[in-house]
C-alpha cells in the first residue's frame, strides 16, 4: 500500500506527483491549478491570500525561531505575488508538555516579526494534542494583502530578461543543519529569515517581471518551476552565485549544492534586461539587499530547462529537487 | 517550569486564561481582542476571515472525517458571524507513512464538503514530518467571506431574548467517543458534522441578534462566553434541550453532561423575542434543523451567569468547562 513519504513535502518533484494526482484532481479549480504561493480571491480581485504550516526543527536557531519564520514565510508568499500584506491569521497546534516559556519566547518573535513587516494578526487558534503526538509546537499562517498595480507572474517572462536575487543564497538551510548536527563554523551562519515586503517596495519598478522567494528546494527548484511556467530555458553562471563563505565551506565540506538550501529572507526577481541595473542598485540600497546580485538570464530554448555554467566553464542542468534533502527546514 | 497542558486546548477556561495571559498580551488589537471566531478586516470591511486548525482522532468516524470536519468547522464560524462563506485556504501536515488511500479519502471528503457548502478551495500548502513527529494528519483551514448586512454579536443581546438551537446536542461528542472507546449502542450515534451556512440563510432574520456554533466546550461554554460579553444571564430548561435518545443514554451511562459536549453541525441562535416563532420554523423546515428548539431565555442578572432550570425544578449554574473533557475532538 502506497504511503506518504517524507519527500511528500520537500517542495520537489513528489511535492508536485501529489499536487496533481490528489489535489488538483478532487479540488483542482482555476485559482489552486496555478500553483502560485499567493492567489487573487476571485470576483474580490483586490485580495490577495496565501497560507503556509511551519513545522520546522530545532524550534530554535541562529537568526531566528518558528514565531518569526512562520510571519515571515507568509509575508513573503504575498509581496513577491506583487500584493501588501496586511493581515494574518496565526493557529498553533502545540503539544503538551511544551515549556510555557518556549512559547512565549515564539509568541514574541510573532509579535515582533508581525511589527517589523507592519502586519496585524487578526485572529487565531490553538489546539492542544497528547504528548508524542506532535513535535513540540506547528504553526499555521494564512496571510491577507492588497493587490497592488505590480503585475508579476512567469506568464510575463521573456527570453533576454535577467535573474536577479536579493542576497546570499543557502543561509537558512545551512542554519539549520548545523544547529541540528551541532557543527560550527568559524562565523557562525544565520538564517536569513525576514520579512521580503519592505525591500521589494524599495526595488519594485515596472520592469520587475516575476518575484519568488526560493524556500524548500532552493533556487534550482523555483527556477524549474519559473521556467516550465513560462515556457523558456534558463542560464545561471556559478561565478555570480552570492553565497557567504561560511556556507560555501559547509557545502564544499558536506557535498550539499547550494541550489538547492532553503531561503527565508530573499527574493529571485526576474527582470527586463533595460531595467536590471536600477533594480539591482535599489536592492542594494536596502538593508536586506546589501548583497543582491545578477545570476543569469532568461534563454529561448528547451521549455523548463535550467542550465549552470559553472567556474570551469562548462554547462550542467540543474533539475528540480529530488527526494528531499533536509526535512522539516520549515 | 510551567508547561503546556492538555486543558490549554481545551476551548474552557485554560484556553481562556492562555488567550488573554499570552497571545493578547504580545499580538493584542482590537480585532484580535474580540476574541470572535470571525473578524471582519479592518479597513476592508467587506471581507470576514477565520482560521481553525483540525487535529481529530480518530480520522474517520460516523458522519464524517477529518477532512469533512475541516471544512466545516471553519465555514460555521464564518456563517455564525453573519458573513457568507466563499473561499477556503487548505493546509496539510502530514506523517510520513500516513496510508494514501486515507489521504484520498480525506481529501475527497474536503471536496464534497466544500461542493455542499459552495464554497472555493483557493490555496494550499502540504507539509510532511517523520513518522512519529505528529499522529497521521493535521488539517488547517482558513475562511474568507463577504459580510452581509447581517448584524449579529454579543454586543446585540439583550435580556428578554430567546436561546434556540438549531437541534439535537452532544451528538459529534458521543460519535468521537464510542469510535475511540469501542462502544456500541442500538441506534449507533453520528457527529452531526456538516456545513451551516445555507440553513443559516434559510432562517437568518433582522431579529437573530447572535448566532454561534457550540463545538470544543459544547453549549455551556458558548453560552457563558456570550453571557459574559454580553453583561447577561442566561436560563436553560433541561426538559427543552433536544437529546438523540443514544446520547441521552451514552451521557447518563458514562456521566456526561451532554451541554459540554462537541457539536460541529449546530447553530445557537439568540433572538428577539418576537422573532422567535418565525425563526424555529424557518429552521425546522430545512433538512438541517428538523429539531431545532428554544431550550431557554437571556435574564436580567449576574453578567456571565448561565443557569439551568433542571428537571426537578431546581436551579443549577452550569459554568465553563474546566481542564479537558475530550482531548482532541476537532
Amino acid at each position: 500500500m502506497e504511503r506518504v513519504m517524507l519527500a511528500h513535502g520537500s517542495g520537489g518533484r513528489l511535492s508536485h506527483e501529489l499536487i496533481i494526482s490528489l489535489f488538483q484532481k478532487y479540488l483542482g479549480n482555476p485559482h489552486l491549478n496555478q500553483m502560485n504561493d499567493a492567489v487573487l480571491l476571485p470576483g474580490h480581485e483586490k485580495v490577495a491570500v496565501s497560507t503556509d504550516s511551519f513545522v520546522i526543527s530545532p524550534l530554535f536557531f541562529r537568526g531566528g525561531n518558528i514565531g518569526k519564520l512562520a510571519v515571515c514565510g507568509t509575508i513573503n508568499d504575498l509581496a513577491v505575488s506583487g500584493a501588501i500584506p496586511k493581515f494574518m491569521t496565526l493557529a498553533l497546534i502545540l503539544e503538551e508538555g511544551l515549556l510555557m516559556d518556549d512559547l512565549e519566547q515564539i509568541v514574541k518573535s510573532v509579535a515582533g516579526a508581525a511589527a517589523e513587516a507592519g502586519i496585524t494578526i487578526v485572529c487565531g487558534d490553538t489546539k492542544v494534542v497528547e504528548n508524542g503526538s506532535a513535535d513540540k509546537i506547528f504553526i499555521n499562517t494564512t496571510g491577507i494583502g492588497y493587490v497592488t498595480d505590480r503585475f508579476v507572474g512567469p506568464e510575463r517572462i521573456q527570453p533576454g530578461d535577467e535573474i536577479l536575487i536579493t542576497g546570499t543564497i543557502g543561509d537558512h538551510g545551512i542554519a539549520i543543519l548545523s544547529e541540528r548536527e551541532g557543527l560550527e563554523f568559524q562565523t557562525p551562519v544565520r538564517s536569513d529569515c525576514a520579512p521580503l515586503n519592505k525591500l521589494i517596495d524599495t526595488f519594485y519598478v515596472p520592469g520587475v517581471k516575476c518575484m519568488r522567494d526560493p524556500t524548500r528546494g532552493g533556487v534550482a527548484t523555483t527556477l524549474n518551476e519559473l521556467a516550465l511556467q513560462a515556457g523558456v530555458s534558463m542560464l545561471l553562471k556559478e561565478e555570480l552565485l552570492p553565497l557567504s563563505p561560511s556556507v560555501d565551506s559547509a557545502c564544499e565540506m558536506l557535498g550539499l549544492d547550494p541550489l538547492y538550501l532553503a531561503n527565508e529572507g530573499k527574493a529571485l526577481v526576474i527582470v527586463a534586461a533595460e531595467a536590471a541595473d536600477e533594480v539591482l542598485m535599489k536592492m542594494q540600497s536596502h538593508p536586506l539587499g546589501k548583497k543582491a546580485a545578477r545570476i543569469g538570464k532568461v534563454e529561448e530554448g528547451k521549455p523548463g530547462l535550467v542550465l549552470l555554467e559553472t567556474f570551469l566553464g562548462g554547462k550542467r542542468i540543474v533539475g528540480m529537487l529530488e527526494g528531499e534533502h533536509l526535512p522539516r527546514i520549515c
